[in-house]
Formats: C-alpha cells, sequence, structure tokens
C-alpha cells in the first residue's frame, strides 16, 4: 500500500519499511552518472578523472538538533549542507551522496518526507544525486550521510598552510551560533539568525575557485572558527593568527550580543554549523573575490602549532567536542 | 593525552573526541590507491575503470547486535561484513569503506578499539581500506557503514533474472538464524552456529566470479531466503521458485531443530545475516563451482512476480523487516 494512502498523521510504524523506502526513493531525481540508483545492493556512479572524493558525517537528535526548534525540511537541508561542504573545502563539488537514516517507530511519516525533501532539495544545489540509503529502527534517531565528488584540479588539504601565507574566510560565520543563543534562551528572533541556524548556507561554489586559485590549505568551519583554524594550524606545523578587526560584526550578531550580555565576536571566533570555508593563500592578490582576509599564517614557535588571536591566546569558548 | 595512557577501563567520556578518533584511526592501514586518508575533510581515493559502486548499511543496538551476545569484535566484522558482501552482489570488490560511529558515553573505550581490529581484519579480506568515518556521541549505539567498490564487468542487478534460468546459492545460510535461535533460548551451543552468528564468513571471491561466468541476476541474503529472493522475483517480474530437496541441512542446524521442535528448513529459508549470494544463470552449467542450484526462474502468471517453495506459496516466515 503506497504512502500517500495512509492519514496524514501515521507513523512509521503504521506504513512499514518498504512502503517508506518506496516513498523516500519517489522523492530522489537521478543525475546522468547515475548508472544504478537506489533500489539494487549498491549503486553504480560513473566516475570523471580517475578519483573520488568521499566524506560521512553524523548527526543525533537532541545533539545536533532538536525536531521541537528546526523544521524536518530544514534537518534534511543541514544534513545535506554539512556533508556537502565537505567536498567543498576540498576543492571539489558533491556529485552522489548516501543517506542512512535510524529512526524510531512512532516518528511521523511526514518528518521522515519533509526530511527527504529538504536533503534532496539541497543536494540539488550542487547538482547531486541521492543514490541510495538504508532505513532501520531506533529508539535514537540518527542520520548518517556519506557524500561522493570530485575535484578538477588537486585536493586542497589541511596540510598546505606555510608562514607567510595570508588567511582568508568565504560565507556568513557566527550566524548560526548567534541563532542557537537565541533559541536557547527561548526567543525566536533576530529572525535572520534563527533561521541561519535553522538552514546553512555553504558558499558551494567558493571550493573549487579557491582550489583553481592557488588555495594553499581549506577547511570548512563546522565546530567554531578557532577550532577548525586550529585543525589547520596543527596539520601544517604553523600559527594561524585571527585579527579580530577583520571581522565585521553583523549588526542581528551585534543585537543578540547586547541582548544577552556577550561579545558578538564570540559567536564568530566560537560558533559552528555556518560552514563557510577558512583557507590559506600565498599572496593576499591571489585572494578570490567574495573572501575576507582575516588573519596570517605564521612560522610556530616554541609553543607549537595553535591558533591566536590579534597575537595572543585566545581564552574564549572555542567550539564543539563530542564526549 | 593518548589513549594508552588512560586506565584500561575508560570510558569514551574519559577520553575525548580527538584521542578517540586518533587511536581508531591508528587502526587503519591505507591502501595504494588512497591518495588522503583519514583526517582532513574528506578522503581522496583513485579509482579505476571509471566507476564506482556504492552501498550503506546501518546496524542499532538491541535491534542489529546484542553487546552481551557478541564480542566487539565481532560485531566489528559483522559490520564491515555486510557492506562488503553488497558489492560482492553486483560482481564487484569493495575497496574503501567509511564508518560513522554514533556511541554512548560511557561505552568503554576497549569495546570501540575491539570493534574497530574487527572491523579492519573484515576490510582486509578483500583489501578495502578504512578511509574515513565519523564519531558522535548517542544515548543509542548505531553503526553507520558506507562502501565503495568497482567491477571488472558490468554490474550484476537483481532485475536480470528471465523464465528459465537457473537458481544458484553460495556459501552459508540458516547458519546465523540457528545460532540466534540458540542465544534466544540462553544456550550457547552448538559453537558453530552461534559463532556463525557472531561472524558472518561471506563468499567474497564468488560475485566476481559470478560476474564473470554471466549470472543474469545476483543478490546477497541478509534478510532472508525467500526474502531476498522475492527482491530478485519483483524486480525482475518472475516466479522463483526454490527446491526444498536441494539444500543438504547441515548437522548443527537439524540438531537445533530438534532440540527446539522446529523444522530446520525455517533457519535455511527464513534466516538471515548469513550473506551467502543468491544468482541466476541462463544454464546449469554456467554455474561456477562452488554454487548449489537450488531452483529455477519460472514465468510470472496471473499471482504476478513471487517466491514459491516446491511450487506452492510459502507459509513460514520469511524474514525480517524494520518497522
Amino acid at each position: 500500500m503506497p504512502v500517500s494512502s495512509f492519514p496524514s498523521d501515521a507513523t512509521l510504524a503504521d506504513v512499514g519499511e518498504f512502503p517508506l523506502i518506496s516513498a523516500l526513493t519517489a522523492l530522489f531525481e537521478q543525475g546522468e552518472h547515475v548508472l544504478v540508483g537506489p533500489g539494487d545492493d549498491a549503486a553504480v556512479l560513473r566516475i570523471r578523472n580517475g578519483h573520488v572524493v568521499v566524506s560521512t558525517d553524523l548527526m543525533v537528535e537532541g545533539r545536533h538538533f532538536r525536531r521541537d526548534w528546526v523544521p524536518a525540511e530544514d534537518v534534511g537541508a543541514r544534513a545535506a549542507a554539512q556533508n556537502l561542504s565537505d567536498i567543498n573545502a576540498m576543492g571539489g563539488t558533491a556529485s552522489s551522496v548516501t543517506v542512512g537514516l535510524a529512526l524510531p517507530a512512532d516518528l511521523p511519516v511526514k518528518w521522515a518526507l519533509d526530511f527527504a525533501r529538504g536533503f534532496a532539495a539541497e543536494c540539488a544545489k550542487v547538482g547531486a544525486s541521492v543514490v541510495g540509503g538504508d532505513v532501520t529502527r531506533s529508539e535514537t534517531l540518527v542520520i548518517a550521510v556519506t557524500v561522493l565528488g570530485g575535484c578538477t584540479v588537486s585536493p586542497v588539504l589541511r596540510s598546505g598552510a606555510t608562514a607567510g601565507d595570508v588567511v582568508a574566510l568565504c560565507g556568513r560565520q557566527g550566524w548560526a551560533a548567534g541563532g542557537l543563543a537565541v533559541l536557547g534562551r527561548g526567543f525566536r528572533s533576530p529572525r535572520v539568525l534563527v533561521e541561519a541556524y535553522r538552514r546553512a548556507d555553504p558558499p558551494y561554489d567558493a571550493g573549487p575557485v579557491a582550489a583553481k586559485a592557488g588555495a594553499t590549505s581549506m577547511i570548512d568551519v563546522s565546530d567554531g572558527l578557532v577550532a577548525d583554524a586550529g585543525h589547520v594550524a596543527e596539520d601544517s606545523g604553523v600559527v594561524i593568527d585571527l585579527r579580530t578587526g577583520a571581522f565585521e560584526i553583523p549588526e542581528p550578531l551585534q543585537a543578540v550580543g547586547s541582548a544577552l550580555g556577550a561579545d558578538p565576536l564570540q559567536f564568530v571566533l566560537g560558533g559552528g554549523d555556518d560552514h563557510p570555508l577558512l583557507a590559506t593563500f600565498t599572496r593576499a592578490k591571489d585572494v578570490p573575490a567574495g573572501w575576507t582576509v582575516v588573519g596570517s599564517v605564521l612560522a610556530a614557535g616554541d609553543d607549537g602549532p595553535r591558533v591566536t588571536v590579534d597575537g595572543a591566546a585566545y581564552e574564549g569558548p572555542v567550539g564543539w567536542t563530542h564526549f
């Protein structure tokens, strides 16, 4: 029996596994590179350029999102975005995605379908197809996404920054953290920040452009700017110095800072979930349009690789860690 | 602080995210095709033949395994096996795997490391590298695996069976179900069946061999023989008739059947988790060595595509469904 013949408040337990999978799969359009799509033991994809770029991320309800704070469609968009962004951060473009859904039996089917719609729409932004997945039952709602893509030039790693490089950022940063802070206090405005938390807007074209422009290292800022800059510093064996004067604090973040009695710069330096790109370039003139120079790369001294802010250690919250 | 400096009963919460990831990653050797391994935003893999075969599966504690029934190393081996087997069922060979782990904070680090050892060992059987993953915290333990591979001939789909084909099986079937039945009654023997439940032994070489031999359709039996044969029947638009006389019931399954008062054939027809391959071939002489002919493909009649057993509808339990 097709899912559409069930009442609108039907749960996954009412509908059953295979009708659910059929209904989900029907939402996923397949690109020309998909030789075998969902429904067999595996999908088969045509690959150009002789390589594939692959990344996996998990999202857990209650930890990465709350169903009462974020509509299903936005959870879907975010689940896709954080994975598509990982390919962006290599200087590549995503082409194919798989999604594993561990779902509670009492979850409304409508939630799963709305999730899939948001997920598919976000993938469509970069032309990626949802080529396969798995659905199973779980007390905790867990979303597992794997994304495949390719690069037209060499992938840009975290390890390529050298002293003398400039550090640049592309995409909004701190907005999602501002929105989360607002929601955490029980407010729903400034709406633009709440929306930014609900739905990331990664600069998907910026990764390949930066790679072509000669970016020496790149990462997507998912955990926090200082935290993720720290991964580049560590892997490159350098110091990354961020200049607070380089960040223009947008008005809504200033407003939230005032309302909550917090320094809005903390959202920018410590916040995650916006998925801008942070990259290093040999010369300032290599930095593509749309990027802002926010710091510089220095040789690691006695304190080893690390991130400094205006030349000093940063004492604020640096980002999110699990466990 | 490295994981090895913590006490042997340390939990994930004691150790923290990044030391755990380092300790896990150190267990995964990388093949020559891995251009960029774990630790960056994404892995980069060299791909031959211009295509990639990809599949995703989830395992949830309490649903797919119990920690008190199956040692961590065997859970790891099983998590890998059920995914590697999906590539096998396309006639391909797995080359790369990602693993997402949603883990409770009070999980012993030892469990996670033993899991990873079993996972890596199973991947090594086919020469696949564990190229990336994600670790996060969750109340429910969920394992998400994605596997990538390739085929040297055209992939074998579920949809290619035609009337007149013979149906053949390769690998043990019903053993895991027998082991599960034993464990469910609180017994630990016959040991060979309990071991079969704890650790699958898929015939990884058989998929590519069958593809080269001209298999017209293929599937791996993960949910149950009748259930999975049903997917081939449905996708091919045919009837698959299984002949019970073709199955040799191994002695331990006969013993469990006697002890539990059950027909041991039910384990063979309804049991999952063994991951043998079921395939169809145009002629009996195409069937490779090591396979057993267990039935035939008939044109779908008025009742449509379905599975019959000895020419009649099968009334026993046909396999596992979620929700």
